[in-house]
């Protein structure tokens, strides 16, 4: 995939926003092979410096001409950006692995979770795409049912945090907080309406057919990752007053019965997955608990008792790190293994 | 119903509590005709007071005794207060309308919301219950969409707010979040893990078949009160940190083709039912802006393109109001229109 070296250079491409901080994060805990690590960000951010195995790494405007010796590039800076400067790294010889929804449903580039599709890697033309957040968490779960049980529905409502939009919503939160606990009137700036002790159904834009961008990221991107233009896929996504971790409420109808216990055994080997489900010992995922961790969380399997082959789960990851970063990480991990 | 009267001697047991309060407030906005109005409450908050139409009534020690002379006793202590004194004060001549679960799914005891199932009224014993909160306001949405095109399933996910487990939940929420903006430890009691900036999949114990009772309730009471036991339901109960106002992310299936406009066109004109659908231009509820409200509002109306009849429906109400006291008072106003 990459020619094996024993040192790669990285660039991360909006470093300084909240997932371009876990890429780098990720990048040093995990111990990847980087050789020079350059951060890159718009005028806003650049001359700021960022940690990283002790050195403190400058972050630097970017430019048409910062991809020179680039091995990987991580983008990480929207979907403008991408477009415009992705084919650029591209050109200068960089693997572009893009967390923006730019390339995600162009049918040549591969859109990946390894623990679902890595075999997609295999036909990349210098663009991989990283996944929506709340689509990585949800078919790393789906994948090991389906392989053996075929699902044909899934009914999902998010839980998504704010951090999912960005740093400037995380510090939306905080300030709105504050200031509701002190007496004052919030104007939310981020969101169109106050976050703080709320819940929002909109996510991303609205479009003609009264979905937002983000709910069809869930139908699209759901049936790209699993190669199975049969799966049927519904979704409502909603934002919540948490800063870091999606939850997600799964219905899934099957074409083979699966029980709660037969789901259970298969998703306790799965991997990248880690069973927690035992309600009545209060053993059941929180977004709280799962921020930081690596491993996609699922509870609360119960059987949908209102069809014959149904099940409901709950499944929770860090949006950052799965859903982002790491999942951009292991992505670039893949390559170098050749 | 009740015998006809120009005023009636109402009792509220639990008057103190998040939803009894509520009961007080509305009774005087409504213009109950109540004639003496007796706030009971258990030893903790007895010699308390509470306004009432400008005075300043007491709140007394409820016993087995209390109940002589009262029309109506509104009850909101919990299942077994209700299980022990509701029979007494039946006994005594009242009729009681109990929001707690204790009588229910009784067959001889109605359950009611006017806007369903008004008629239900006419064959009661002397109690009558108030339906679970998260039932209540799916009820008023679906069934005037149930009437037309019958209802065959309903996937439901709740996002329900802390005043639903009551006031020292409402405290706990404010506590946990003080405590977290000043960076102390949090130490939850109400629930079993932190609620502030969190998400709960667990409301009320979990029972056998890995469903919360809270799950089962939107499950058994749904098909009580649109009379139909056809109608599938499947539910995930989810506590979310926002103080009042329940959300719902509802997706149906429908025996007949309902398209998103026919929905719309029909809840328009619904009872209790607020239309509030028009994404495009931010208009879709939200927990915050229904607060304090007495409709049911409903937005986010989509057809659901993953089977033939499907529909997704955002949900929203009062849950201390339409869910609980206001719901109890309108079955208050029924039985005295005789």
């Amino acid at each position: 995939m990459l020619a094996r070296k024993n040192h790669y250079n990285v660039a991360v491409v909006g470093a300084t926003g909240a997932v371009g901080r876990e890429m780098v994060e990720v990048l040093e805990e995990r111990k990847f092979p980087a050789g020079d690590l350059r951060l890159f960000a718009s005028q806003r951010s650049a001359g700021e410096s960022m940690a990283f195995r002790g050195e403190d790494l400058p972050v630097q405007l970017f430019t048409k001409e910062v991809f020179r010796g680039i091995d990987i590039a991580l983008f990480s800076a929207g979907a403008e950006i991408s477009r415009e400067y992705a084919p650029i790294a591209v050109q200068a010889g960089a693997v572009v692995i893009d967390n923006s929804s730019a390339f995600r449903m162009i049918p040549e580039v591969p859109l990946v979770v390894p623990e679902v599709n890595r075999h997609a890697l295999r036909h990349h033309q210098g663009i991989i795409a990283n996944p929506n957040c709340s689509t990585i968490q949800m078919v790393v779960v789906l994948k090991p049912l389906h392989d053996q049980f075929r699902i044909k529905r899934v009914v999902v409502t998010t839980f998504q945090s704010v951090s999912g939009t960005g740093k400037e919503a995380m510090d939306e939160l905080l300030e709105e907080t504050e200031a509701l606990l002190s007496f004052q009137e919030v104007s939310p700036k981020v969101y169109p309406v106050q976050i703080a002790f709320n819940c929002l159904p909109h996510i991303d834009d609205f479009l003609q057919n009264g979905y937002s961008k983000e709910e069809m990221k869930l139908v699209n991107e759901t049936q790209k990752i699993m190669e199975d233009p049969t799966i049927r896929v519904t979704a409502t996504t909603v934002r919540v007053p948490v800063y870091v971790g999606h939850s997600e409420s799964v219905n899934i109808e099957t074409e083979k019965k699966l029980s709660a216990n037969g789901a259970r055994s298969i998703l306790s080997t799965a991997p990248g997955v880690q069973l927690y489900d035992d309600p009545q010992r209060k053993i059941y995922p929180t977004p709280l608990e799962v921020a930081g961790k690596d491993e996609v969380y699922v509870g609360r399997i119960r059987e949908d008792e209102s069809i014959p082959n149904g099940l409901n789960l709950w499944i929770v990851a860090d949006n950052l790190r799965k859903g982002a970063a790491l999942n951009a990480v292991q992505i670039a991990e893949e390559l170098i293994k050749g």
